[in-house]
This record gives C-alpha cells, sequence and structure tokens, in this order.
C-alpha cells in the first residue's frame, strides 16, 4: 500500500473499491499500521471483514536500488507482499512501488517456473480494431537471447488465450523491418525456433509502427527495445498535448477549438498511454505479481487489482507451467 | 527520380521547386531518360539550363535485397547517383528508394571518414519547445559497441552544432532508466567514455518519454532500438487518428467534433511523424547521403533536398572528420 506517488491516499481508496466489486475477494494490505488505519477510518472501513493488516517497516523507496532493496529491506511492505505469495497465504500481489526494486525481490523471493529462464513485463496495449496487445517484455530482461524470447512468446500466448480468451492468439516478433534478413542474430533464431513450434501461431516480423494496428495479439521483444518503445508512446502523448496547447495560443479561434478538444486529446492520451492505464504483470515466476504505474490514480490500481483477480480465476502460472512443458516436449 | 512511392511523379515537381528556392543549385537527376524528360516536358521545363539528366537502367525495387543491389544493380539510378558523388562531380545525393539497399550501396561506393567504424542514419525529430532533436541511430547500424555509440555521439553533435546552430548541443544515450546502473553493458561504458571527453556536452540518460521533452539536443541509440522508437510514434500517431474516426461515428455532436479537428490532428500527425516529415542523413561516409521517405509527398522530397543543400553549405563530412581527429586526439 506505500508505494507509488500517492502511497494509501490512492491505493486504499482501489483497495475498497475493489472490496465491493469481487464479493469474494479477501485482501492483504501491507504497509505502514498506523497509516493504513487512519485511512480505513476516514472512510469508515476499520475494521473491514474482508482486510487483514500487515505491518511493514523502512519501506523500499523509489531511489532505492534493487540490490540495496533486496538486501536491507526484508521488513518492508514490498517483501512482506511478496513473502505471503511465497507462503501461500494469498494468491496474488500488486504494487506501485519500485520497479526494479520489485522485480528483484519477486525473481529472489519467488523464484523462476521451472525451464524458464527470466522473468518478463508484460502489458496489455490498446489497438487500433479495439482488442488488447501483449507486449513483453517491457523491461525485465535487457539482454534476451533467442531461447529467452522464445519462452517470452509462449508466456505472452497464454496470457492472451487464458486471460483475455483469444484462440490462437497471433503470435509476432518486434523488428526493424519485415524481411528475413532484418534484425540481430538473436531475433533470426528465435524467429526460426518460433516458427518450427506447432503451438504456437507465430506471424512473422512486426515493426514498430504495427504495435497497434492489431496485427499481432501477442508482441515479444527484449526488455530494453519494449521499455523505450512503451515510454516513447508516453512521448509523443505528451507532444501532441503540449501542441494542442501552443496552437491555442494562436489565435481565439483555435483557442475555441482546443478548449473544445482538450478533454478529448486528454481521453486519447489516456487511451494511447499503456503505461497509465493498466497493470503490467511479471511473468514467469511462481506467483502473480502486477505492478501498476508509480503514478497511479485510485481508478489505475483498482485495474491493476482487477488484473490481478483475472490471473487468479485463470492460474496463469500454472497455464504457463503447462504450456511450456508441452512446448518442449514437443520440441524435444 | 526513380525511388519512393511515386517515383517521378512526386521527385521532378520537388526537384524544379528546389531549383527555384535556390538559385545556384544544379541538379543531376538519375532515372528512366524517357521518364524523366516526358515530366520535366509536361511541366515545359525541359531542357532546363541546371539539370543534367543521367540515364539508368534496370533500378532498385523496393523488395531487393540490400546484397542482391550491390550485386546486380551497377546501373541503377541509385548506383549511378553514388558513383557521381564518389567521382566528385556532385557534392550531395537525394534518394526516396529502398533504405537497406541504399546504406549498402553508399557504405561500398562511398567508404567510411578515417576513424569511424559504422554509419549512422540521423533524422531531426520535433520537441516540446519547438527546436529540433537529433536522433541517430535510426537503423543503419543493429548492434552497436560503445566506441560506436560514442563516435554516433560525436557525429549527432556536430550535425546539431553545424547544421541547426546549436552551441554545445546536450547530448544523451537513450536507455532505459536515467540511473547509473540501468542498461546494456555497451551503454554503460559507451556513458563512461562520454563522460569523460571534454568536446561533447554529455547530459547522461534519457527515457523514451524524453525524447521530445527537449531535454537533450542530440539522442544516441543503437539503429535496432532507434528505428522502432520511430516507427513506434508513427503508430501511436496512427492509433490516435484511428479513435478520432471511432468517436465520431457515436454521435451527431462527436460527428460535428471529430469534423473540427480532424484536420488539426492530421496536422499534428504529420508534426510528430518524423519518419515523414524530413530526410533522414546517412552519415559517417565521405559523402553526403540523404535519405528521404518511400512515401515521401513532393513536399517531403523537397525537405530532404533543402537538408542535402544544407549539409552542403555547413561541409558536415569535413567537419565530422575534423571533430573526430580533435576527439580523438584530447582521448590519447
Amino acid at each position: 500500500m506505500m508505494g507509488g506517488d500517492f502511497g494509501p491516499h490512492s491505493t486504499i481508496p482501489a483497495a475498497l473499491a475493489a472490496l465491493d466489486e469481487f464479493p469474494e475477494l479477501h485482501l492483504h494490505l501491507c504497509g505502514d499500521l498506523s497509516l493504513l488505519e487512519q485511512q480505513l477510518r476516514l472512510s469508515n472501513h476499520f475494521p473491514h471483514a474482508r482486510i487483514t493488516l500487515i505491518g511493514s517497516e523502512a519501506d523500499v523507496s523509489m531511489a532505492d536500488k534493487p540490490s540495496v532493496a533486496l538486501r536491507n529491506k526484508r521488513q518492508s511492505s514490498m517483501r512482506r507482499m511478496l513473502d505471503l505469495v511465497e507462503q501461500g497465504q494469498v494468491q496474488a500481489c500488486v504494487s506501485a512501488g519500485n520497479t526494479g526494486a520489485l522485480m528483484a525481490m519477486a525473481h529472489y523471493v519467488l523464484k523462476m517456473l521451472n525451464g524458464l529462464e527470466r522473468p518478463a513485463l508484460v502489458g496489455a496495449l490498446p489497438s487500433c480494431n479495439g482488442q488488447p496487445v501483449y507486449m513483453l517484455d517491457l523491461g525485465a530482461t535487457v539482454n534476451c537471447d533467442a531461447d529467452t524470447l522464445f519462452q517470452f512468446a509462449v508466456m505472452g500466448a497464454v496470457m492472451a488465450e487464458e486471460v483475455m480468451g483469444i484462440s490462437r492468439p497471433k503470435v509476432a516478433l518486434l523488428n526493424m523491418g519485415e524481411e528475413e534478413i532484418k534484425g540481430s542474430d538473436q531475433i533470426k533464431r528465435a524467429s526460426l525456433l518460433l516458427s518450427e513450434c506447432n503451438d504456437i501461431n507465430y506471424i512473422g516480423y512486426i515493426e514498430g509502427n504495427d504495435i497497434f494496428s492489431g496485427k499481432a495479439d501477442v508482441i515479444v521483444c527484449d526488455g530494453f527495445v519494449g521499455n523505450v518503445a512503451l515510454k516513447t508512446c508516453e512521448g509523443v502523448a505528451k507532444l501532441i498535448l503540449r501542441r494542442v496547447e501552443q496552437s491555442a495560443r494562436q489565435s481565439l479561434s483555435r483557442q475555441l477549438l482546443s478548449w473544445l478538444i482538450k478533454p478529448f486529446i486528454k481521453s486519447l492520451y489516456q487511451g494511447v498511454n499503456p503505461d497509465h492505464y493498466n497493470g503490467a504483470s511479471l511473468i514467469g515466476l511462481r506467483g502473480i505479481v502486477v505492478k501498476s504505474h508509480g503514478n497511479a490514480s485510485k481508478e489505475a490500481f483498482l485495474s491493476a487489482i482487477r488484473q490481478a483477480v483475472r490471473e487468479v480465476e485463470h492460474q496463469v502460472p500454472a497455464k504457463i507451467k503447462h504450456r511450456l512443458e508441452h512446448v518442449l516436449i514437443d520440441k524435444a
């Protein structure tokens, strides 16, 4: 509850809204006990039959290095939360805290599923046809070899199939051209592995301009490229908003026009800014971890909780494990 | 003249407009002689005192692999054009043709400047403060080691300083976080090289969401990442246009609003779609090569010619060579 720019001010209202939405949901809220209690009392929800409070000390800050957080923050709300998942006391966890620290701690505490080498951060992006596109990795693993990219493709396909109900999701590799000869050696080899795998509906390479076109349901890339692409979207959206403002200053008619369209552009901005409108899931681990944006509002944190609920309902880690075993047997 | 989606239909009007704009410009137009003559006659500009026609055969198509173009298309307009640069008959060249073939041929025909290892494609992107941002590499070199990234930073700084007149341009490395510990080993080493170099005003790492913020004047990354980032911008712009159209169908008032703002959004789209609104330069070579977008209109091809004129006026290759020698002496 302590993560993100607003801490309990946005996480507590989101938690209460989630409890309203899901009558069978029970939440363990990890954080500073007195702060949490105070926030719950303010909204007349203390005590609450479906809330368990878990106290923490010395929480992870946004500036903490992952290695430092891992070593020194064993009493933090982030670590408490992951320990609860590891001990089987909860079935999923959600955090808006320091992404690097969360990834390092989750990897350390929960461990990888058998046969998987590296975790991936996967997010559902908007697309032109209205159906979400799963993109991974968005920043968990910087250097990916061909096998890792292949495993990401399998994990992404399971997410699209299980959570979104897309049958035989179209899987593509993000590349700098659609021709066979383009790209790095890892990408070429991953393409070969995917085209030989009958369990994956592999459609080949896709370029950056087609991420949102709906051509693919799952887009696979290494964490560096995925992170830059996602954040570039945010940059473009900001640039457009800025241009609208600048344009408003040029004339009265433009000012009027800008005033009319600004709410519209803002809603577009939210819609194309995937980093804000939903939680990204850290997958490949023996447990469900959803990362909400640090700047998350109540709505955004609530949608991250929803994402966690869906993953519990669809047993994503077990499905990934099962699919992976199937694919590996098939390959052998 | 044969490159791009429209060939002479857009390149000839752009060439004629450039001759009007620059009274001292002399153009060598390479392509199918009868087609070029026909187009010039149509606009009553044949013969033209400042146009020399250069005949070609078997032009490079958009589908040709770079290696095939290099081996088999020695009589093409693209190759003729590069040969003219190499022989010193012209001072710069512009093409809207197959990017991969152009890069391979230019590298082979013109060769690298002494001390440089790989060419880079550099483009001027829009920014929130109105001043362009030079980003490189946009797709010429897939895998870049630290030395190559360092050299790209030097080349980009020269472009910003000489062509845009920015004194001590701020140079940043594109990374997946601003902290020192983020990113690949190549990027960390490049960061070290840059921070030790007094000739470069290195400001550290920048993330994708800050590409257009104006924080940096020059942004350096490898060709894969740059290509994906640039094309993702195009994808976001397309998604926004699409959302405006979809929104129009929802109600009459929205339809009216969409009808009002569509031209506005379209002009924004052009403005944030750097791939379309300007030429990208292939730098690091012993000659000036400007690549116009394949889908270039007359206006876009004209702006690529303007870019070439500016680079001739500012002697960009000589300046890069000079700066590089200076930096290398300084380092030694």
